[in-house]
């Protein structure tokens, strides 16, 4: 007849199972084990050359179908539905930043929500720790565009620098659009907040910011791409090494369910929708004609894969990298 | 003018740059950021109505794609050309296993290889430290089958039970088999390690074994599927909570780009290849019709997704799950 360990333990020998527990740090080993309750923090790696690149997560955003003035509630359904998503007026999207490391220079893409848009988001702090990254060693803090779930983290909420040792790098057309003390005065109160979101981050790198263009060197191996319409000065950032490329796209994407079907389904808040969507569909015919890895904020975590045709498009998601 | 981090370094204001490396424990600032150069842990975690169930990933396998004798070298390229996959004559597999919590009772679902397959594998007691489970509190560990990539690491290099404190739960027709001396004696030399695995991870457990048949209660919230071919006893977990239900489906598929595009391609090592078409063409249909969830040991990690159709079938990788 077999003992099994609760019948061992029933039958007395409680001595020797402690012993049991205590050599194997277990406690109680009749304890339930406590459920974690809560995902494990967002990192992932890739190599892109010899360049590392890690992908963290900050949080998610809940964005309402709402926002999207072209979707037809019964296409989007339908692509709930195919893509064994929740269906509703909800659309999970995930926020995704992108450390880039040189070997020779740290430089972070983005860097979430903090807590501008709710608690949803705000775990970059978190994130970059698991990650072993330091946020003193971080040489250049690189902003697609100046939305607060892209750059709400750049700051902390007592004003300082996040990155106390980093420079600012942005489109200069996006830096004057949000840092201007007019363009906050003559917004519509519902978007002022978007503008004293983007002044708080800017504000402590003043000093220190460079304003680029949509073509040229940020770092060795990380080059800008105008990518304008989202905002006035929203950029993608191409990085390089060996044979190996990736373009960190920012928000051509918002909804991943949405917009590869839909590429002329624009967000309410394009600055400029008819360029948002000319450029979207510019990047995938791109990425899909040229194999083209890609990265996205908004594409779920962590956000890296390939772009093909049918149907519209439809987003790949890249498969876990196992080495590096 | 603006000055920068390295101008502000080089103008000589070394005792106050010095004071901020220290103030965030960054060490010397102007060092360069060390690459991690290898993956974070493999860990992810689903609900399962109130079940929790974490994916953990023990490494990977390079399938060579000769172990699928019906594969056409054209059509397998072109499958790893439309999924961006690399191009060439091994298929890389990730090996996962699950631990599911119901809050009552702590089980895993198999748990990888240790270092039987060589040193792609092993992870799991690394994994399962990530993800603060210690062995000595797990109540039952589930095989699927007795494959050296499944059952490996339920038990030491120095042939000690791995999960001390655990019963073994493994279908009657796969554990006869595996640890038959006859069946061992019988098999030709290339085989032999097979057995030779299962007998040396399946001793420790020789007391504490349930052997079960192919729908029965688990413990409660998991219940066993038959799905028999590729080995005799291999056998699905149905973990069910509420309204939820996960098939947790084993060795369903071993090649993802190869076998939901051509069910009917079959590994060289299935015990029974008719059999295993059968049961995986059968498993795909309820999967698709009932939009099962289901989860696969060698499914891109975490392994977690929905079968569809569309030429032949086609893996959704189901998208990151940020609140349980």
């Amino acid at each position: 007849m077999q003992m099994r360990r609760r019948q061992f333990l029933q039958a007395g020998v409680a001595a020797g199972a402690a012993l049991v527990g205590t050599a194997m740090g277990a406690g109680p080993i009749l304890a339930a084990q406590p459920k974690a309750g809560r995902q494990v923090p967002g990192i992932y790696r890739i190599a892109v050359g010899d360049i590392e690149v890690t992908a963290i997560l900050d949080g998610y955003i809940d964005l309402g179908v709402d926002l999207f003035p072209d979707a037809k509630a019964d296409e989007v359904e339908k692509l709930q539905l195919a893509n064994f998503a929740a269906v509703g007026d909800k659309l999970r999207a995930s926020v995704n930043c992108f450390v880039v490391n040189t070997g020779e220079k740290l430089a972070i893409v983005d860097d979430g929500g903090r807590n501008l848009l709710g608690p949803t988001m705000g775990d970059m702090p978190a994130g970059l720790a698991a990650a072993g990254i330091d946020p003193a060693a971080v040489d250049v803090v690189i902003a697609t565009h100046m939305h607060p779930d892209h750059i709400g983290g750049i700051t902390t909420k007592n004003g300082a620098a996040a990155f106390p040792n980093a420079e600012l790098v942005v489109h200069a057309d996006d830096w004057d659009f949000w840092m201007s003390p007019e363009n906050l005065a003559g917004a519509p109160d519902f978007f002022k907040p978007f503008f004293q979101a983007a002044q708080a981050a800017g504000t402590p790198y003043v000093k220190t910011v460079r304003k680029i263009g949509g073509d040229e060197e940020v770092i060795p191996g990380v080059r800008s791409m105008a990518l304008p319409g989202h905002t006035p000065g929203h950029t993608g950032f191409v990085v390089s090494s060996g044979a190996d490329t990736l373009l960190i796209w920012g928000d051509i994407v918002h909804s991943p369910l949405l917009q590869f079907a839909h590429p002329n389904w624009s967000i309410a808040f394009d600055s400029s929708p008819d360029l948002a969507i000319a450029t979207r569909r510019r990047v995938f015919d791109i990425a899909e004609t040229d194999r083209l890895l890609v990265a996205g904020m908004h594409l779920p975590f962590p956000g890296i894969g390939n772009v093909m045709r049918g149907g519209g498009f439809k987003f790949v998601p890249a498969s876990w990298t196992h080495t590096l």
